[in-house]
């Protein structure tokens, strides 16, 4: 059984909870939050201690460290948990600043407990199918990779704010995914976006809108899509080109009914969101750690993905102010 | 160049009209009606001498005869144009009367001019389509069929008091579909009806709302569902389990745009009604005769199996008074 | 919390297990089966206690019973569970034999325990969704429903041969969702089936393909069509035209992905069987009991329901062999 | 009546001809090519007068030219016909030359005759009703549109040679298409794109998968991925996100046969070509264009359209080699 603590019990560090809790081999032992309310309030709730990060991370009892905390405590946390002799599962982004994330994986490099980052979305068992039917060849060579990776609202402007911009904080999904999905870190990123939808978030120096082309070193080709509003939902989609095919992996919908009336044929609305559409990816990330600990076997997800995925994001960055593609190498 | 003389210039004939003037093979070289206004109409629109129905069928110059009058004119022309030599494609359904229906395939049963009759569906791509992927073997034995077959809106009472029927008017297509899919005829059928759209269609003695299943001598079943109306326009679907898998022919739709909102998800209304939807298989069905005239080939579709769908009505009419299984030999 | 105690440890049993012990409001605390080894292995995995049935029936400390043991035995705990004051869950069918059945119903019909019977397909989100939108007036006056059911493959000869027959075993789920989705009655019923996949299923006097019609009060009409074999596996699709529209419950898939070759587009195939398509269904079934014990609300599937199902195949199986419409009140 | 002339009596040519020849306003009345061959066949087939193109040109019998010559005649065509006072249908691009293309702008751009250019695409019905619903504010500010645009196979190597390479060749459809569902030119345009199909593609100094984004003066973006190859067959898809929702105009396959087995669920491939796929869109340009002689109104694609989407061609091949944005205005 591995004893688990959790450092932040915010919406997504409650999911986690729930997550570990219903898994037959770990046990939620401890959580942390600079909310105490919140802390008290999930503690309660799964029968687990509350008390200080740096307490959860030194507790001899505790095996493994799920770090859900706000972004600027990630890198920190990755370091004092790997120092402690944890295992460690950190939600994305490693940190905002890339400097600082290298920094962090030169640091804890040689652990020798996984450290995994909480690329979900790899989970997913569609795209976990897509990737199968790649990595089977049923489709042949990769060529032209499409993902589609829309919100259903923008999020707070305070959130905006406090972000690192759409490329760092939403498209880092994206970036992950691709490289999961190819197989392969690009050459070059070019980056156009705007703020479409709403103008404080222009205001506040971010972008809601973007499309985001890659370059492999073969040829091959990524285009990345986002935007934070979807009137109908979340938008969730791959698809693939390759030399003897196309492979598709389409978005997730409430349920299966049809209503054809003189207004049309309607069918159901995307699962709203995140919560909703990936709530088996989450369970599966989580077996995924606990089988790499059991099993001592590499982690599905490193913290060099969750470095490279921000390099990407730098790069973006970069290259829509610049106007011109920017070279991966440039930024790593 | 087949010279063609064309009997009944209503909506129906005036479709064939176009379907025969643009066959590079077929000339509409003369047409009539009982309604001169519209006879003149279209024969000054095709070139078409306007002349009476006699006429056309004793002119030496006409070489195939396209029936498209009222019903009960049917084995009449057919018997008249058989006899003066000329080739025939008869509207369906043969008659209402399966006793004159089946007097006029003994008369003309050994013309050797073909004479062939308008069940339009069997040339219809799709099911067209699945009739090939059955007959290779694609799905294995057959076993359960299912035809869908929902008319857009009811025709006017009118129309429902000579038509002899749902079952003789609406449903006749669908029993030749069956007989076309299943390559087979049944053994016995049983019939449930009701009047559910208009209670003047209920007055009228008739019905708007029907199912029909047939048990075949090897035990498989078909089901045949009618009804009068769709609010979301024509709905026409075929469907058949086999040993080895199932065969669906979807609903044709108007375009395949599909709208995402906060209303649900979208996508077109099917084409309003038979002229829109099959107007491919009406093509397919002229140049179909044509190859049988100019090839000396049998024709896809006989006088005996319009006679056979007829009897189908009339069992599936018998069993729906009696409320049990009508043998088909019963009324044959 | 509820304490609950399980009779039946087979493959059902064990479903219901796993929903019992997830559930936060239930608590599984005994098992029993004449299998002593399969009921010792779910004890201990769920750490409830082993004993005999009637022991398991008269705990004291036991507040509801689910019944998953085989179907003869029923009507006999039902009456004794509900004797001992027991809130009662019980698989379908609530017999095999009406007569039994309706004694059963008569005996414990004033219980003021909650009795429910099982026809998980209710809890469907796909079919209550349905529902919803019939009940919401969405497509007006219901008019002609379809139910699809086919099984992947047919069971064992041996659970054939005990099974009461296709319409008391498998169509009596669909009996009940047409109930369900109709909110009424049929007045007469007619089936026509023959054994098509099996020869030896046809030598056990039993049906492996089948069609049924229903008619209403009002005129309205059901079709139910069953086959134990799918190739392409668990096959679950609800179909209802209604004054204003259609809907449809389209079958559930494994996954999202489409494949585009030289051989044709490829998706999913349907998850295989009722485990993997109504695990979401068990579980919505259990809460909504937990919700009657917990709230004093009526179940939302009563004894009386599993009879009127029952009741639905008795009438079915003599019109197969009669070859003719039986009335429901025939049977009752 | 109109009398019709046409040059270039190819594949593309042939197409015409018998649109022109199926339409009731217009005759095809002289062709020309410059295979006498090939020429001398088709006027033969509809009764057309074969002879060189200046004479068709001159001939005062004739009111409208159609061009379907190689792209390196089309600007000395329109400027002829032009001065000889005739109605202009010309295939794209204009030129491959952009300066060529504006220059013949310059000089017939005040010609009171019609004078259309071929983007067929525009009058696909799927294209024109998600321009239509975009167009009547279904789903409000347009954001971010993609065009997918992939072809079943790469031309021969020796087309490839004088093409005038993939943007100017292929993507100038997507070009104009963009332009009209937008509505709008681009600010700026940014290409990638590689030889990843046929070595000797890129050896010829083509490419044969790209992608453009395109961004707008109010910060829309657009999206258009080429390929020359997609196993599967042609693949032609539009898809534009609004402030209130997503129009897709989904690809077109050539049934709608499904057909479900142990292999999966298999449906139908896209309409293999442009040939087939867009028959219905040259017959309602070729509509379009009649209207604009018979109404005197101004016609739908513009010369003006054409020498644009030739400009977007120059800024995509520029930017592929500079790695940057390119400026519309910096080629216009």
């Amino acid at each position: 059984m591995i004893r688990v603590g959790l450092l932040g019990t915010g919406r997504i560090g409650s999911l986690h909870a729930e997550t570990i809790a219903s898994h037959r081999d770990s046990d939620l032992c401890a959580v942390s939050d600079i909310d105490t309310e919140s802390a008290n309030k999930l503690g309660l709730q799964y029968g687990a201690v509350v008390k200080p990060a740096n307490e959860v991370i030194s507790d001899p009892n505790i095996d493994a460290i799920l770090i859900a905390t706000s972004t600027d405590t990630h890198s920190d946390f990755i370091e004092q948990a790997s120092s402690a002799g944890k295992a460690i599962l950190c939600e994305k982004p490693v940190d905002l600043n890339l400097t600082r994330a290298k920094d962090c994986l030169n640091k804890v490099g040689k652990a020798n407990k996984p450290i995994m980052i909480g690329f979900n979305r790899r989970f997913d068992p569609n795209f976990a199918q897509l990737k199968k039917s790649l990595d089977d060849n049923e489709i042949g060579k990769r060529e032209l990779l499409t993902i589609t990776s829309f919100d259903p609202a923008p999020p707070p402007i305070s959130y905006v704010k406090s972000s690192g911009g759409l490329y760092r904080d939403m498209m880092i999904h994206d970036f992950d995914l691709s490289n999961f999905i190819m197989g392969d870190l690009p050459l070059s990123i070019t980056a156009v976006g705007h703020s479409l939808i709403d103008p404080e978030i222009g205001a506040a120096g971010d972008i809601d809108t973007a499309v985001v082309t890659m370059v492999y070193s073969d040829g091959k080709i990524t285009v990345i899509k986002n935007s934070r509003r979807a009137a109908y939902g979340y938008d969730q989609r791959i698809e693939i080109l390759g030399s003897e095919g196309l492979l598709q992996a389409e978005n997730i919908m409430e349920n299966s009914v049809v209503k054809s009336t003189k207004a049309g044929i309607v069918s159901a609305k995307p699962k709203y969101f995140f919560l909703e559409r990936y709530i088996d990816a989450y369970k599966a990330e989580w077996a995924a750690f606990v089988r790499s600990i059991n099993e001592d076997k590499p982690v599905p997800v490193t913290l060099g993905d969750g470095v490279a995925a921000l390099a990407m994001a730098e790069a973006a960055t970069q290259s829509q102010i610049a106007g011109r593609s920017i070279q991966l190498e440039e930024v790593l």
